[in-house]
Order: C-alpha cells, then sequence, then structure tokens
C-alpha cells in the first residue's frame, strides 16, 4: 500500500482525519510519518491543539501496524487500549508523527503472540515534530485481533 | 459563562472542535459535561474513533478549569502538560466527556500556588460515557501561567 492510499483509506474510513488535514508521507519498513497542516488544528493560543498532536501520534502508531499487518498478509482488527501523550514544547507550525517498531525482539514476539493465539498487544512510541521542535512523546498500547 | 458561551467560544478559537461536533452541555461548581456525535467521530469498525474519545476529554478538563478561572476572575493561560487515556470499551452511539474537580484539598492547594506563585500544575479526571457504558478514563495534567 502506498502512502497516498493509506491516506484515502484514513480520510474514507476515519472521516475527522480530513478535519485534521492529516496526511500519510512516508512509509518505511520499520517506521510512518504522519503529516498535517496547523491551521485546522489551531487553539487558542495560535499554537496547536494537544488533541490535535496526540490524536495524530494515535494514528501514526495505527498506520504502522496496519501496514505491517497488510505487508504480512495478516487480517486483524487493530485497537487502541492505552494511549499516554507528553507534551513538550508548543508546536507554531504545521507537524508530524512519527511513529516507530519497537525492538526486534518485542515485535517478533509480538507477531509470533498474533499466530499463536490470533491476539496480542504491542507498544508503539510516536514523535510529534516541527521543524526541529519536539512538541510531545507518545506511548500507544494497541492489540490486535486476527480474523 | 453560560454552556452556550463556552461551546461558541471553543468552536471560534479551536476550529477542530467544529469538526468533532463538540459542546458543553453542563457546567456546574465541580464538574462540566462535553458532548459529541457519533458520525464525525467514526473510525474503520462504525464505532467512535479513539483520538476523538481522548480529545473531548482533553477538551473536558481545560473547559471546567477555564469555568472555574473566569468565576475567580484569575486571567490564566491553561495548558495541558501530559495526557494518559484508557480505552475501556467499545463507543457506539453519541458520547459525552465529564471532568469533575479533583477532592477540594487538592484543588485548594492548586488555587493558593497559582496564587503565590502565579504559576500551579493540577491533575483533572474524566469519564467518557455512551448511555450506560463507559468508554474510557482520561488523567490530564494541566499547567495554568496567570497573567
Amino acid at each position: 500500500m502506498t502512502t497516498a492510499e493509506l491516506t484515502t483509506y484514513l480520510h474514507e474510513h476515519i472521516p475527522i482525519t480530513r478535519g485534521l488535514g492529516a496526511r500519510v508521507e512516508h512509509l518505511d519498513d520499520r517506521s510512518v510519518r504522519l503529516v498535517a497542516p496547523l491551521a485546522p488544528n489551531l487553539n487558542h493560543r495560535a499554537t496547536a491543539f494537544g488533541g490535535s498532536l496526540s490524536t495524530l501520534a494515535i494514528l501514526s502508531g495505527w498506520v504502522l501496524i496496519h501496514a505491517q499487518l497488510l505487508g504480512r498478509d495478516v487480517a486483524g482488527r487493530i485497537v487502541i487500549q492505552r494511549s499516554a501523550f507528553d507534551y513538550a514544547a508548543p508546536v507554531e507550525g504545521d507537524f508530524s508523527a512519527t511513529a516507530a517498531l519497537p525492538e526486534p525482539q518485542a515485535w517478533n514476539r509480538f507477531l509470533a503472540t498474533l499466530q499463536r493465539h490470533h491476539a496480542a498487544r504491542v507498544v508503539i512510541h510516536a514523535e510529534v515534530t516541527c521543524g526541529p521542535v519536539v512538541g510531545g512523546r507518545h506511548e500507544g498500547t494497541y492489540a490486535v485481533l486476527r480474523g
């Protein structure tokens, strides 16, 4: 699946992603980067609204797992179980959320558990940045149920 | 400030709240309840998108502090520092986020610190529900800077 196809999938199935202006900008075999413009995500202080930062980060983890499972021909339902976001600095422009796979050992354990038990859980970290500024860090716990 | 005025404030200053369809439905001297319709917040499984649940919860804590400070004639900038959301159950309809003040001792300590040091931090809990179903629980750490 290309980044354009993933963006279209998000816009069609999770309509608020259109409101956020979220796009999948980059995907490789270990990470994914989503981007969003500042304008629709402004807060009352003319910086990016905290809810938008954490939402883009939640999405980045979801897209990363989704793309990885597609690449392995595994059909599964990805459900977020826990989301934690630490805000580090105000975001004053367009921003991105980059989610990366955990260490190979943890990721392979997740895949093996999913294969064996048809359900598994994985923790994905993502970083929200605006140019060189780190706006915050996200930790998402996602469960996947095969089927 | 009435719930209608608070809703208008949100829609004017945090534009994504219009996309969410968020409204301030109830406000009293200890809590606030925001509501949002399911339709604009759907995910690919026809339940509410996790990012929308946590965003409405973040907003509920913000509105609660905002209304409390207004009621005390305290001008301050409210900044979220940390947000954690535990997803409990799928949300299959319109949903609400209810934020409540902490215990009086903690709240009074926060107000006293804000008075003395012109900055203080408070933890606000909120619950997201859909009818009798608890969709999840939020813990937000908010900092307030006077001025």
